[in-house]
């Protein structure tokens, strides 16, 4: 799993932090990065300002593979973000030839006048490639390995399903899950000892509530589907055991 | 608004940044802070891993005035908040005398055996005050400006309820919304206008698809109930005189 790429997100928007707003960008993010075989290390919110968004957008891409933003692409004012990327490698974003193509189609298509406040979402810094948007056309875009998607979810979910075949990735991360009805507490020891003969996989104990009882779900991660096999059935037998 | 006090959110967790597991925290916490009049600026999703919350916990704890955590504390082996927050203060995390006996009662009441994998739930870090957990007993704690409560959403809630009266809040920050089935570049031009005539208020505008047509929800934010108002009023009047 060390050997997979690794990734960050940041997810700009006053509306989440606000409380307004739920975010589901990253739940999709993140289911879509394991199947693809690169490991999510973290994950932003941060506000729609643009000293901020160049700080955070500097701080990760040095340390992860891939850097992928949602939110704060669109006509308004608060829309800074292909300015503060750009920023952030020392460029800037002007109203690129193949964006504005892009963009006057569409408008006329839909007998829209273009606008000087619709056209800014052709903005792109130099040096981008383009992301697709097959739902509103105004495109995202990759500069070096930061990938710049809208926050709409519908068009996230589009142009990430455009930005990840590009993208190397690694061993997909499969995952089992044991479920019972048994406390964190009365399965930590057994857990514990199972995860100490299988130092490839990775385990965890996440607690819910059922009808007022307490429950707690199992799973073993790793890239190995025979390995994780055997590690379930390993931990099943402890298990009940235990019971026993 | 600038005036509130600031927090930031960290969310330990693997199974969130693995796709596994939808937060549900920090869209509760926004909320709540907002009405409190605390100004939430950024949120950290962050792995189980112990330096990783060592250096987000100290680089946030100094640059806000409250720093809230949601998950990492527990019974299992991947719990190691209490221990990682407790060193990014330089102290250490031990079994107290409070916790244990809140844990050995209920541990008692319910018949089941106190291990020492269930008393490690009694694991506190010196001086810091217990955050009640009316759900299931083992608490949370306050170690300086840093509020670590446990990740299960109905124990995360519970702890926030028991935590928010003892901190100072500012202007509860309240806002005004106008939906409307015009595309944000329609609008972007007059909103802006409108937001220039009132500099004590925050501005935004948030698009959406509803039946295949674009519509935008514009959002004013602002302490000010009377001033929000006539700003609505304002941005409703010339919107309509544009679209008429």
């Amino acid at each position: 799993m060390a050997a997979n790429p690794t990734a960050a997100m940041i997810v700009i928007g006053d509306e989440i932090l606000s409380g307004r707003t739920r975010d589901s960008n990253l739940h999709h993010l993140a289911g879509k990065l394991t199947d693809h075989g690169i490991d999510l290390v973290e994950a932003r919110v941060i506000g729609d300002r643009r000293q901020t968004i160049i700080d955070t957008v500097n701080a990760l891409r040095a340390r992860v593979d891939h850097v992928f933003t949602s939110g704060g692409i669109g006509p308004t004012h608060d829309d800074i973000t292909a300015d503060a990327v750009a920023a952030a490698f020392g460029l800037t974003a002007g109203i690129r030839d193949d964006a504005r193509a892009l963009l006057e189609d569409y408008f006329a298509s839909r007998g829209v006048e273009a606008t000087p406040a619709r056209m800014r979402m052709a903005r792109v810094p130099e040096g981008a490639v383009l992301i697709d948007n097959p739902v509103s056309v105004a495109p995202g875009f990759s500069l070096g390995n930061v990938h710049v998607m809208a926050g709409v979810p519908s068009v996230f979910e589009a142009m990430l399903q455009g930005v990840l075949p590009r993208l190397t990735g690694g061993a997909p991360v499969r995952s089992r899950t044991l479920r019972m009805l048994r406390g964190e507490g009365d399965v930590a020891e057994i857990l514990e000892a199972v995860a100490a003969e299988y130092p490839d996989l990775s385990f965890g104990s996440y607690p819910f509530q059922q009808d007022g009882r307490y429950g707690t779900n199992l799973v073993i991660r790793g890239t190995d589907e025979a390995l994780l096999n055997q590690a379930l059935f390993r931990l099943e037998s402890a298990l009940s055991e235990d019971a026993a």
